[in-house]
């Protein structure tokens, strides 16, 4: 099931897409997709209900709505960092011995087309392609990657973007260039795991201006995603509807001699396999 | 006004204390002091109610109820490091140029006297006592320090519990040592800025099992209170209902030669002069 919310920001409603530009509303069966949603069991819910909305033809198309992120703003966004050994090298750091660990404030969260907003004072804007993670049920302290299957709700493409200069040259962690407002767009959809043959061997894509800049795989992650979820909580309690973006191939920005840095009228195209495309808009700072 | 929350966790009331012991109920008024209740002006709504009720008499004595955190579950827990300059010296780290941030999973709010439970496979538990600012309206690219005053709600005790070998020993980032549940007590009180003459002039302090370990002051704060609301809200933007702690004074465990850490049995008593008072006890693993 890929799901996904339709909608102006802040007031987007739940759908489900059964074709790439056709839909069911579900708007009648859940306010959102939200934590609730989740640890209500939501997703099965949904299912013979859209099976009985497309077997009577209940079938929308898009048109020209906006799509919004396919989830509500979540309880938190966990982010593992330099999760492909490539992408450690480019940024001249080591290949960590286990999973780095930083979050983004949850309201970076923006839809897969909107525009990318410059922080004020930004000068080094960045690109990264991600694998996203979306809870389905309460996780702490699970047993074994292979008992994380169970808590996960379902994937989604996530670009996170960061702001170099304050991630790096303003102290301590990296929070601070990871948490400006539109920092973080997710979707098209959210894809349950029974439409993801292999979620470790799916292709990733980011363009710049029509220029391949990042090209990898799933495949070479460090940690795969059960991994991560199994590893995180042993150490927090992950909620229903929480976020974990699980680390960028090479071909960051940051990683280019002389680096590349986006600027305001860059169009960014990002793409992970099954998972659906996003094209994002750099506009200048507030 | 000092309000709090009452009752078994998970479904705490709003209420208002007019003196130690004695409260008005208002969960009549709001169900909870959460983002929507700061957003919509909720501490201006609930003043005339309370004194209308404090003259009719309507007050109620504590009677063995649980207080819970006088908040609910922020959208983000944003904490500083190293603000106090004594304490970056006992850890053995430089006084900072600028703010370290870092978060805790918000997840970890518990009542000021609830347990602290010892996550599975922590050997190093360490305390802090610090202020918590609670923000009261959006906060974006704030102009000045002075200007972050108006987006305060109150201030509050935090004690931002940490596991130093998760945060020291585990790779990158102080996220891992920081979000255990059970891991942020605060409370008693949500304290609104009227009632404290200077909160850069407040003692600060913290016993374990009787014994004073630390005893400070919000006047040695390298970043004051308005300083850092102001600088967070140029990375970030801070919403209705988040917390920042603000750093802790010298005297953590890890400040001791030898180092010394929490166990199972041990008792907290936590304290900011004009926030109120807090006592966790110290559990062992689930």
């Amino acid at each position: 099931m890929k799901l996904a919310r339709l909608g102006p920001v802040g007031s987007e409603r739940p759908v489900v897409f059964v074709r790439d530009e056709e839909y069911v509303d579900v708007s009648d069966v859940t306010a959102d997709v939200d934590e609730r949603f989740f640890a209500g069991d939501g997703i099965a819910r949904l299912r013979p209900v859209v099976a009985d909305r497309v077997s009577r033809g209940a079938v929308h198309r898009l048109a020209g709505e906006r799509i919004g992120a396919p989830f509500a703003r979540p309880h938190q966004i966990i982010c593992v960092g330099l999760n492909f050994s490539d992408h450690a090298a480019e940024t001249g750091q080591a290949v960590p011995a286990e999973p780095i660990l930083f979050t983004k404030s949850p309201n970076t969260l923006v839809g897969p087309n909107d525009d990318v907003r410059m922080p004020r004072g930004g000068e080094k804007l960045d690109w990264e392609v991600e694998l996203g993670i979306v809870i389905g049920t309460r996780a702490s302290y699970l047993a074994s990657p292979e008992d994380a299957r169970r808590h996960i709700a379902g994937f989604t493409v996530v670009n996170d973007v960061s702001e170099r200069a304050f991630q790096m040259e303003r102290g301590g962690q990296w929070l601070k260039g990871k948490s400006a407002e539109t920092f973080n767009p997710a979707g098209p959809w959210l894809v349950t795991p029974d439409e993801i043959p292999d979620v470790r061997s799916l292709g990733m894509r980011l363009d710049v201006n029509g220029t391949r800049r990042q090209d990898g795989s799933t495949a070479t992650m460090i940690f795969d995603p059960f991994f991560l979820v199994h590893y995180i909580s042993q150490f927090l309690v992950l909620e229903p509807g929480d976020l974990i973006n699980t680390g960028t191939p090479p071909g960051v920005g940051m990683g280019h001699t002389p680096p590349v840095w986006l600027r305001p009228g860059d169009v960014m195209d990002v793409a992970i396999d099954r998972l659906g495309a996003q094209r994002q808009t750099v506009v200048g700072p507030r």
